[in-house]
């Protein structure tokens, strides 16, 4: 069995914009990359999602409707999005291959320090005049990164993946499994286990 | 077998904003509401998400940093965030069933009339000037729905679901799969069947 994880500047590269087309060209890019491992092994597909969790959270600020969503909730439709423009680049790519995207959460510790440390890019660079802007307008901590500057959020420790037996049911039924985008949906047990 | 569609105003009910805590609040009524059917059967969850696409679809035209994505990126992403607080809810309640959620494609007709009579109302009820307004800036087409307007956009006819074999495995191996989620993505057959 083997695992490939699609790095986030594999599917937007550093400083490029997130727009779709480009990350659709960016993606049918890295999945010719890996089209021939696909085509025989028993492959688990996982992927970052910095650039666009980030822009998910830009777009959800920006928009007066309602409240911003949480970073679980936009993991949650990043694992959507990305694991259909892999899904289906990698199934025009290999169409004797099922392609499938199960969607993942991570169980992770509610005390976890990484939740008062935040350090995990996500989202465009900024220079320091913008950076300083975002930390006053929505309270996001930001970090140095390269050149510029970027949010950064909490990103713990996983303990555990909450769909591991369906994820090895579709491998034993011969598909490719494409999960844990952006490291799982990170959840805490409160003593309800699923 | 047991097929439960959770229509999109079971989620956000009419006239309420898609505030995250208000759908959360929703999903777990309507998880309560289908709980004694899930502890036994087999049983297969769909939902709606036309307010859920709606937002995002104003969320992304809301932010000047990329090009709005289309339709077909933005159902994605309400399969992961509904599929998530279904897949949890869900999990909370009946901790001893496992269920999980999966990407779901259908397969349209790129010539079907839908396409070009949009019908399906998406997002929030507009007044007239408003509705106006965002036919003016977006080129949206918005049509009366009850006492108000929203946006339209095409629902073509679903031919095939394109992951129906791992749905099958799904089940056989006791979960309850949530998929199909806004019809499922629609995507067309070019030559290269998944």
């Amino acid at each position: 069995m083997m695992v490939i994880a699609l790095g986030g500047n594999a599917l937007v590269r550093r400083g490029e914009p997130a727009e779709m087309k480009l990350q659709r060209h960016n993606v049918e890019r890295a999945v010719n990359a890996i089209a021939g491992f696909a085509s025989s092994q028993s492959l688990v597909i996982t992927h970052g999602n910095g650039p666009q969790v980030g822009l998910l959270a830009l777009q959800s600020e920006a928009c007066a409707t309602v409240k911003p969503y949480p970073l679980d909730v936009l993991n949650a439709e990043t694992e959507g999005m990305l694991g259909y423009l892999i899904e289906q680049a990698l199934c025009n790519r290999l169409p004797r291959r099922k392609v499938v995207s199960l969607l993942t959460q991570v169980q992770v510790r509610a005390d976890d320090p990484a939740f008062t440390q935040p350090s995990k890019p996500i989202g465009p660079l900024y220079d320091i005049e913008q950076a300083g802007r975002l930390n006053e307008l929505y309270k996001w901590t930001v970090a140095r990164d390269g050149r510029g500057f970027r949010r950064v959020v909490p990103s713990p420790e996983p303990l555990a993946i909450l769909e591991l037996q369906a994820i090895k049911v579709l491998l034993d039924a011969g598909a490719v499994v494409i999960c844990a985008g952006g490291g799982g949906i990170p959840v805490v047990d409160r003593g309800a286990a699923c």
